[in-house]
């Protein structure tokens, strides 16, 4: 039978992890950290269990952990979210991310992606019936050229997809690409989807320019994040979307029928936690940039090149000096000579350019497991 | 902007539990049970999460899970599945219910679908650019008539959904059915979807006619499957789906953008379960049916009228002598002045019969929650 997505094939996270795994490399491919998130958030899940919250929660997630989200997103950008109204807990930010392209994109449907892009986006808007279009950013600093936002826009425009702090290149939106954006969608109807799952890991004093920062994007916005990524515990799944009360009653009457509900018990403990420490998000970057220096001053002593991520917990090396051949074929080659794995670019490009020399790295990692790496990639 | 679900309101399962708590009414609606699970089932969790599985499970699951799935498979219906290429864990039945769909349903392709029927074939069916042809069962018996069946298939015809033990009916299918089944769909490629989530809840000395045990339809099957309904843990969002190596790509193709995987430590805990423990399922339906009996005994007192639920943990009750009003108004009436929660039968239905006096109770309750309902019913 025909299928309905010919061009997938298993994602590159899991291939990567499996390779790592059999050439017992380094494994900087797939996001995810190899330490712990805060003990008594652990610790509270299995009280919650004990307790018995172990039936279905609320679909629209129990009430104290949509609480808890309000008061987050009032305490870091300042703006009052309604947590009955516009609050959604949800099965990860991929269920939110398809979620809201499936309440929303039509068949027939334009979405505006940027390329590189995580690799959910496109099959869902294509499960949907819409049309992806691929626009790409700068090939250097992965920036947002608006005049070809401009020139892609037509009167089926539905949404555009905005990631910011940026997974893979960890670029981020700058307050001209708010103005810019805010430029284009005025007098439309552009929807927008804001995969901020990343919000609370910027560098360099950087602040996250948050599209609950600015009320006329996020009135036509799905802002969704991951608590998978701010509290260590990617495999928890447990994400969540906000968005105005008309989108979010079409949010919720997909997120129904696509999981219902999330974890009893895992969303208690989070409620918990993050009423009990309203300090973790706020140290998490300098967290994670004490990380992306230590590996970047070790690089240095290698043949990459690279400019400091600005967040997320990836840095792209250009490895154009060491080998020039493909990213795929390089980091088979690294993964096997070198004994680290990374994520080659061009998966997260519907059409890749050919001289892309680019590879992520993953340096949510035990100081030890970067020192390790560090000592394979100098050799390399 | 217009709605993708424009049917769609609050499911009347969030309704229901809602309006029971505002009224301080027994909530025998939604369907959960309101006692505890297996005590080193839950223990498990916490020590797994104190282990440091926290990060995310790999897209189909993890390993030990996927073999004691398939271990149970072959213990329970003599089928050998394969762990690898066949089994895929999802966050709940209903996300594998929805990824089914999607994976293989195209746009103006035809979905049968049984009415009374579960709440979320429909919306997953329209939301891939499906036709979701509806077949009413038997308003007394709830049984499949395949006559109709066989006028509803057409050329466009792509898959059958089967709900057995049904919900909310409680009706089992028969080795008749399965024959029939077994000869509608010989020579077509027509793709099944068995809902079995109530698998381990039969009565009365029924066997569950898995389509496990029949390759002929396995091998064209979705065969769906809940953790949450088998060991009292429908918070956990727990599920999988078994089909053959080609369909299951397909399937894993859509989960990884659903979804991607399912809580880490809470699979690892399920896997020990299963393994340690391999009487529960056996014993769940005779756990059960003394609930049923219970429940039933007590209702011969009131002025309800039923045949006995034959599997699942509800049980249809006709309300005719009562009150003759349909069936909406009448729970209403229920929860306010009877203190009792049900569910209407009508909802289940794209277009009920106008004469339908049923509700459905669920009986997955303590004894004294059972006692204390049928106190109040007896009087209505
Ligand atoms: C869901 S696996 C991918 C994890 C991730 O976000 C990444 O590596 O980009
Ligand atoms: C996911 S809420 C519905 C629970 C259930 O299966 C039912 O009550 O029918």
């Amino acid at each position: 039978p025909a299928s309905r997505l010919p061009q997938v094939g298993t994602t590159i996270f899991t291939q990567m992890s499996q390779l790592a795994s059999d050439h017992q490399a380094i494994n900087l491919s797939q996001g995810f950290p190899d330490f712990e998130g805060p003990q008594v958030l652990l610790d509270r899940v299995g009280e919650y269990i004990k307790k018995g919250m172990n039936q279905y929660a609320p679909m629209t997630g129990v009430e104290p952990l949509r609480l808890a989200i309000a008061d987050k997103i009032q305490r870091c950008y300042g703006r009052k979210v309604c947590p009955q109204a516009e609050v959604t807990v949800t099965s990860g930010a991929t269920e939110a991310i398809f979620a809201a392209i499936a309440a929303t994109v039509r068949p027939g449907d334009e979405v505006i992606v940027f390329d590189p892009s995580y690799d959910s986006y496109e099959p869902a808007i294509l499960l949907n019936g819409g049309v992806a279009k691929h626009i790409q950013l700068d090939s250097y600093d992965f920036s947002i050229n608006w005049d070809n936002v401009r020139e892609a826009i037509t009167a089926s425009t539905r949404m555009i997809i905005l990631n910011s702090p940026h997974n893979p290149s960890g670029s981020t939106l700058s307050v001209e690409d708010i103005a810019a954006l805010e430029a284009l969608v005025e007098n439309t109807d552009i929807l927008i989807l804001a995969d901020e799952v990343y919000e609370h890991i910027l560098f360099d004093g950087r602040h996250h320019l948050s599209l609950h920062r600015y009320e006329a994007l996020a009135e036509r916005s799905f802002i969704v994040s991951s608590f998978g990524k701010t509290y260590h515990i990617t495999g928890w799944k447990i994400g969540y979307c906000v968005a105005p009360a008309a989108l979010s009653v079409e949010f919720r009457k997909v997120h129904q029928f696509l999981t219902f509900s999330t974890s009893t018990p895992m969303q208690y403990a989070l409620a918990d936690y993050l009423n009990l420490d309203k300090e973790h998000d706020q140290i998490l970057g300098e967290f994670y940039q004490a990380k992306r220096d230590r590996f970047n001053l070790g690089m240095q002593d290698s043949r990459f090149q690279f400019t400091p991520s600005q967040g997320t917990y990836f840095q792209l090396m250009n490895y154009s000096s060491i080998r020039d051949v493909e990213d795929v074929e390089f980091v088979h080659w690294l993964v096997k000579e070198v004994g680290v794995a990374a994520i080659p670019l061009s998966v997260f490009y519907q059409k890749a350019p050919p001289e892309l020399r680019w590879v992520r790295f993953c340096f949510a990692k035990r100081n030890e497991t970067l020192d390790q790496a560090l000592e394979r990639l100098i050799k390399a």
